[in-house]
């Protein structure tokens, strides 16, 4: 931490800080400036709350110098991590494409969703079977059923499911079920169910809160990391902005800062990220072109009767249409995106 | 709903939208502008998503007619709600302070703390037994025990309790011993603990989200209130901004928009508001003058040495100050404070 | 400036720093702390970009100690400014206030207006004959004569004129009639203004940018302080979020982060801040309960009639009860505002 | 404009908004719903302030159905528009870029400046020789000298010239050496100026600002095209969020909303959105991938040098990547980028 004191700060009050900081703990280190004091408190805290000097009568600035996250810093594990989704290697070479509807609706949505986006070149089913809204009076999802249609559907076709938990009561029916547990961005700082997912050391894809700076999503994801659980997929999802054109603005410079900050891999979700449909092929493809290491992307197979976020999810033919676009984007930056063949039924 | 053609859309796209609103069960009311045809969508669904017609051909823009939510809705109930705490009424004349430390921490503090805003003139006692921090390495709450601390020192001192719960299993025990449940802003769409807390039927404390709309803000009301719980309060924080200045920018408009658009009393918390202690007087004194119905208060007997929100926590003889301070702005704009022995021990 | 490495950090990354801080003419100070080597640079360049630092090999983090602005300080200037605007001072224990119409329309809107505000207990007469309108279709002021006609009713009402100034050529005009120059929140970054505005040696409301941070703008008053002109008041009219119930969010807590930074004057303007007539009068009371040094309200003779910005303007009996309710609340605070004969004609 | 009553709004006050409706000139359409009765107003007025209508009684909500802007808009002109820029086509299928320094500050740069990004591919020489500085302490430009070293070092490599052109003063002397007049983002609603370039006829080059909506951005292009000038080209350089990471946060989304309500062609500048010069390259990569019809690219003989955004400005061979790499990303998507032969001296 390192403390700037007023110009002209007198003595007495220098002395104070340096007191307080020294009853925190802290070593102290002073420099006189030109015009500054400044003060260099050592020893490392990451949860010291810097404000507590911020408030002292003389101080101009206080600017914290340690990460208040270390296992997600890129500071201590330089080399980029991959997570191993039972055979599907994210944050590889390889950009994985999840797929599916919002909402798990019924066993034939599910299984024409499935053979659909396999065939295209998905890796990864996803679909909802809890599902958080902001109206009380809309589909709340189909529970433990729908996870058993969507695990069926994706064993058919050689797909991983990916898909939402809510609260920690719901993890264990959803570990018998999925690969990956999603944490929505509404739950980014729900730390109780952060440190559940954590315990069960499976893979958790982390979406960004719709006000969550960088620096406190990594902080959710230490909270998994925390738990001994390393395998965390961070995915952005668009950020809460005054512009309304769209239902959020995709932040796609996320990734290469994230890519700098942290060893974790990082996927877009254009389908949240711009809410309607004619939007998520160009931004899809931007998400490939900026360097996101996946895509998760909404499809299903009749989108004006889908249950939940229809007008954002693509017709099966507009997905094999943007897999077709987003693999050759892929191929531009040398990487890629598996073959439209690869794991179709 | 109302459904704005492109100027020149073809009699072709028009009967297409016109019979994708039939399939969705609304009558359909047709007008021809100068330039623009209009239909007029009949039948309220207050959950229907708007852009299932907004990603159609020709159409150029939607607009919702009836709000998402009715109970929180000032159109169906005209009079101003009142919640009756175990006697104490906000919402009415007098503006309630609530006051305390951030977190339970001791019992000596609390004794101390109550005592002291008891004194002051506050009717309600704050503090967390249970933390949401942004980083898994920091205090994070005493739990029951803190509760039940925090119980004996109110009833001692005539005084209510508000306390944060965050996850649906802590509720029995903090109705066992809160007069208030506060859902913190994080919370603010954890949907499951919303209706877990309207079951309750006990006054809930609901603070908006960090990134909330005030439009959200009054659904996630609403889930509360569909539990046929009616007593909610709301708390206005502070929302996220591109400023740095303040921790987040206290928006006290949305206190006179609340009291247009709904029933439901509306305080507020200038402390988390701003996020620094000598900005909290001014910011407290606004919010009584802007019309807020109550304050919550961070105070504590040893700001420096408090285990969180130190740094935004008053002196108990800047309590004294600020109770003196907003009690006048409240006769000025013909409200009441309680007085500062009314309820001291 | 202060330069924070890597963990780690190699010595040729380090020893390549601090070349290119001495290169750039700063001393450099270094110490070495458990993980990282923090660099101090030493020799104050208000104007060096700290980014030149940030991008090199091994730098985590770079801190700018000194502000970018000097005169704009309260660090070299800790007793407040006041401004004298012909007699009336800004600044001091008065709360000022100035009223009047969003654009000058006519010799009869004028006189009334500056009848009904005089006699309220407005001091200064506000009213627009350049205006800048987002539409190049709406209307555009009535230039000179407006600003004869704003001046002429001014002085038969005891009344200063406060009006905006849109464009360096504009100047000279403005000066003959006005006693202030209004910088609108378009032009806070219009730096040729600015400094043309600055040379005259006259006060100068400065409004805050809708997006500019306290920062940027203090430096846009540094623009004008560095003119060796010391009368500048500051404006906070609201800035742009994502909550759109209002026309912007009006950011009370700037006035007290302003007066701790800076030493100069700010008022408020809750007309534009909230954008709707029935939101003023409470925006209004706050703004002088958070320590406005002034306000700016939008009246009119006829709002409906208005030709910009009617909806905000409040009719004159709105006005006189708002002068009453705001004048108790800076009684409340120890504070006044001039009494509604003091000035009437 | 479609007005929306309360539920339940008594006969008068529907009968006072049709009256009102009726005094501003427009024709109103009643219809009555389950819940509210719902006014058309017909009769287009662009610049009508729906806020007249919103504060009366009774009115729950006012929607606009007629664009603020026409000439800007694809409803009348749904084909795409192009810009030629003395034979340099922007809006065609070939991306085109824009390269060079943030300033003008020697011969000698600009010569090595024109040489490396001609050859390199790019088609338009970019600098600045009147600087918009937040500091007043700043370098601010060479002037007309600075114009004149462009232009000649343009002729000389095949380059055409975009200047920012900050205050109408400055016309005369940027239209004698430019092919493109830059209005930068703080002067995106600097209306005189807007007129004034609009009426050159000469290719605009229109920034969004900082904090403009896409609809405001629009009107401002209205405010040119309005001046019989069809030439305007938009560049997206970033908004203004809550996210500090990156100096601005670039909204790629923008494209496609652009392309969706405008013909007029829109370029991106990954420079200014994200101020540092690692994340400029994927970004450029995205912005080509997203659908930009060109790019706007700082380059510098000597970053760590410039007088001006040194630390975004790329070295040279690090631009000969970016193009190498864009140039793969537009042929992915069926577009081009000038070879790096094509022009080079």
């Amino acid at each position: 931490m390192v403390v700037v004191m007023n110009p002209g700060a007198p003595e007495a009050q220098i002395e104070a800080v340096v007191a307080r900081l020294d009853g925190y703990g802290f070593g102290v280190h002073r420099s006189t400036g030109a015009e500054h004091t400044v003060l260099g408190a050592i020893g490392a805290r990451p949860d010291f709350d810097v404000r507590h000097i911020k408030v002292l009568d003389g101080v101009k600035d206080v600017f914290r110098i340690s990460s208040p996250y270390k296992l997600a810093s890129r500071d201590w594990h330089p080399e980029r991590s991959t997570v191993d989704v039972d055979g599907v290697i994210v944050g590889g070479d390889e950009v994985i494409v999840m797929a599916g509807p919002c909402s798990v609706e019924s066993e034939e949505q599910i299984e024409a969703s499935a053979a659909s986006v396999a065939r295209a070149g998905a890796r990864i089913l996803r679909g909802g079977a809890y599902k958080p809204r902001s109206s009380p009076y809309a589909f709340q999802g189909l529970g433990v059923e729908g996870l058993r249609i969507m695990r069926e559907a994706a064993d058919r076709h050689g797909l991983k499911v990916v898909t939402e938990v809510m609260r920690p009561k719901q993890i264990d029916s959803v570990a018998k079920y999925a690969h990956i547990f999603q944490i929505g961005a509404r739950n980014m700082q729900n730390f109780p169910l952060l440190q559940e997912v954590g315990k069960t050391g499976m893979p958790v894809l982390l979406k960004r809160g719709m006000s969550a700076t960088i620096e406190e999503w990594l902080q959710s994801a230490e909270y998994i990391l925390a738990e001994d659980n390393p395998n965390v997929i961070l995915c952005e999802r668009g950020i809460r902005t005054y512009e309304t054109a769209t239902r959020n603005t995709l932040d796609l410079s996320a990734i290469p800062v994230v890519k700098k900050k942290s060893h974790l891999p990082i996927i877009a979700d254009p389908s949240h990220g711009v809410g309607l449909r004619d939007k998520v092929m160009p931004m899809a493809r931007a998400s490939v072109a900026a360097g996101a290491d996946g895509l998760m992307i909404e499809t299903h197979p009749n989108p004006p009767e889908a249950l939940s976020d229809g007008p954002q999810s693509l017709y099966f033919d507009q997905f094999d249409d943007l897999m077709d676009q987003v693999r050759r984007v892929a191929l531009a930056i040398d990487r890629t995106i598996a073959p439209a063949d690869l794991v179709a039924a």
